[in-house]
């Protein structure tokens, strides 16, 4: 396999190619792509098999063998996506801002790819499969550092994927699965400045931790969600009812579902009897304060440390406030500004409530599920970023350029 | 003096209360702030002095006492910053898109401040000015540690800065002078993860160097300009001597100045003639290529040291190229992707190059000295980038915000 250095120069060489690449030859490819994922499927599967196998007999967990594998239906999901990216807009070369000096020098910001990205993820092959059509689509070269646990099936992906990109004449280098995964190529990653401009960690607290603590290339994390919804007691009961319920319960495992709700004092009693039965009867595990224990029967304390837990499972913090300044100090302290929502029928407070909570997303009167790249119309993301430099939020094909400025004059010279 | 743990404790909450300040409480402090500055001009300049003393005495060189001196002109010039910044647009609560869903939801992207921001810096005062003025109109907390050469110029603008800070009652924290110099504040400064959000380091290659090897908060880092003026076959040739003229001598110093010029061999011959002799009259030191050397008397040989070097200087290497190609190979792999130009009336070679060179700044028939926030009609600047992500080229406001996502439903819940 080849060495990290020779895997950058290659890269590094693609992406000049790939930046002036026509959207015509990248969906060419990209759909390409997505037929040989299906052609190839019962190989990716039966590599998969190996890695479920390896995984199996050392012990891991069974929501770790769920995270790798690959069934007829997740690698339909793999080819959809590459067929979606091929239909999004290309965001290469657009001007997103055109400017004439008093001089007459026309000055227009243009929009392009970042240069080479480097992935390092965990145990989804499905992974492998997005960030090669999201980086194509946008122009990028990319380096992929998949787990060791999930090799096999990212060499039978990656494998599809070649066979699709020599169909169709793409440059080499456009996309390296690392297939050498021990630790050290990672660190070589990491200390690559000048060779990989952006490094994405997508993974569990722990690798992101990692990858900071080491990096000089610049890094953009992709960290926990600790969200919240406030109960205002200017809400309408029946919106937040349903808005608390699919917050948390419509698919507790992900990062923009609900951990806390907060509830104003002055409608805790009869908005809390109601939600803590609903709640109850989808088999939330309900943790509360003194005074939601008052309302709701048989749900144990919650503590300061639950607060700072993202639980991923049915299980919900709630706590009664005093007021909307409580609520939004509560979420500064203990949220991981990532998604937050607000439930009132006040149009001042839900002002308030927007601009004093610094999140990558605030929502009035709507779930906090909604932080998405798809829900909010960039067809495909390839993480949320809890980031404040570059992207917040759904980072799309957008969010994975950057741009330069090209300037028109007749001549001009500085005075 | 403070902890550095207080100090980014108050700055986050300062940045609380700065990110939704209005703009006429932020644009009242830039005016007291300007006319203090005149006030105690006196103090600041006697301050200055023991810097400038102690610079002598342990015998820094001239352009170092130079950097480090502030006269009636240039603390006048630190004034009329903070008035201008007083007069830009507020970039924050600016909605950048808004998108209505087919679910009813409307999304806005709000541009909002970063947070707090970290600002490591060397022996210009000026900075410490420049700083306060663009974070505080940005709506960001800074923390600036500038260099022990300039402490007492530093203490003194520090001082009057924070008089009219509390003239106009604005929050405590909302920018801080590490008064303590030693470097383990630095150290402190740069491990911050969740304190400090981004950190931009101002000074010479190696102090940005030693941020980027240790910091885990974000680094942009501005690095050195190995400009390239291109001078095609199909130039303007009275246009590319004029042009590059100006690259080269209306400022050496500066990192948007002409270090090499190209020229192609087809018209080499009757331009270099010329511009040798305009250069040669400028006191510029020609380094050339052979083919150069066969045009221009009496000038040395270029290396390739030479085409990697910043000269910051009146000197100029100059290389006679092929084509347009080998121009832009050139460029690519001696540049610093800061600001290159081609000179031509060809507008399709002039497509060429804007597509293919990846600058922060490409220019068709102008000036590189063009690449500056006040000339893009940014207003002021903090530096010029030559990062690949959030922002490249001239920093202004824009670019030392970020954005949040606000979405009103009424409602929605997702399925």
């Amino acid at each position: 396999s080849m060495k990290m250095n020779e895997i950058i120069e290659r890269a590094r060489n693609a992406a000049k190619e790939l930046a002036i690449l026509s959207a015509e030859k990248k969906n060419e490819a990209l759909l390409v792509m997505a037929e040989m994922l299906s052609t190839e499927a019962e190989k990716i599967k039966k590599a998969n098999q190996i890695d479920i196998k390896n995984a199996e007999e050392s012990g891991k967990n069974a929501a770790f063998v769920d995270r790798l594998r690959l069934t007829d239906a997740r690698i339909k999901g793999m080819a959809d996506m590459f067929k979606k990216v091929a239909e999004l807009d290309d965001p290469i070369g657009k001007i997103i801002e055109k400017t004439i000096r008093p001089n007459g020098l026309v000055i227009e910001k243009v929009r392009v790819p970042i240069g080479v990205i480097g992935i390092i993820y965990e145990s989804r092959p499905n992974v492998t499969a997005d960030c090669v059509s999201l980086c194509l689509k946008s122009g990028n070269a990319v380096i992929l550092r998949g787990g060791s646990d999930a090799i096999n099936s990212n060499k039978a992906i990656y494998d599809a994927l070649n066979k699709a990109a020599c169909a169709t004449s793409l440059v080499q280098g456009a996309f390296t699965l690392v297939e050498d995964t021990s630790r050290e190529l990672i660190d070589d990653m990491l200390k690559a400045v000048g060779g990989i401009d952006l490094i994405i960690p997508r993974g569990g607290e722990d690798l992101i931790k990692r990858v900071v603590e080491k990096s000089r290339v610049p890094v953009i994390k992709h960290y926990n969600g600790i969200c919240h919804v406030y109960v205002d007691k200017d809400a309408d009961l029946k919106m937040a009812l349903d808005v608390s319920y699919n917050a948390k319960v419509q698919r507790p495992g992900v990062c923009n579902a609900m951990e806390t709700m907060l509830v104003n004092r002055e409608i805790a009693k009869e908005f809390l009897s109601i939600a803590g039965r609903k709640l109850k009867s989808a088999n939330v595990k309900i943790k509360g304060c003194n005074e939601t224990k008052k309302i709701i029967d048989g749900i144990s304390d919650v503590t300061e440390r639950d607060f700072f837990t993202e639980y991923n499972d049915l299980i919900l913090n709630i706590k009664v406030v005093k007021d909307l300044d409580e609520a939004i100090r509560h979420i500064a302290k203990y949220g991981s500004a990532h998604s937050d929502a607000i439930i009132t029928e006040n149009a001042k407070t839900a002002l308030e409530f927007v601009k004093r909570v610094d999140s990558s997303a605030v929502f009035v009167n709507a779930s906090t599920r909604f932080n998405d790249g798809g829900e909010f119309g960039k067809g495909a993301e390839i993480g949320i970023s809890t980031d404040k430099i570059h992207a917040r939020g759904p980072m799309g094909l957008e969010e994975l350029t950057i741009y330069k400025y090209v300037v028109h004059g007749t001549g001009q010279v500085r005075e």
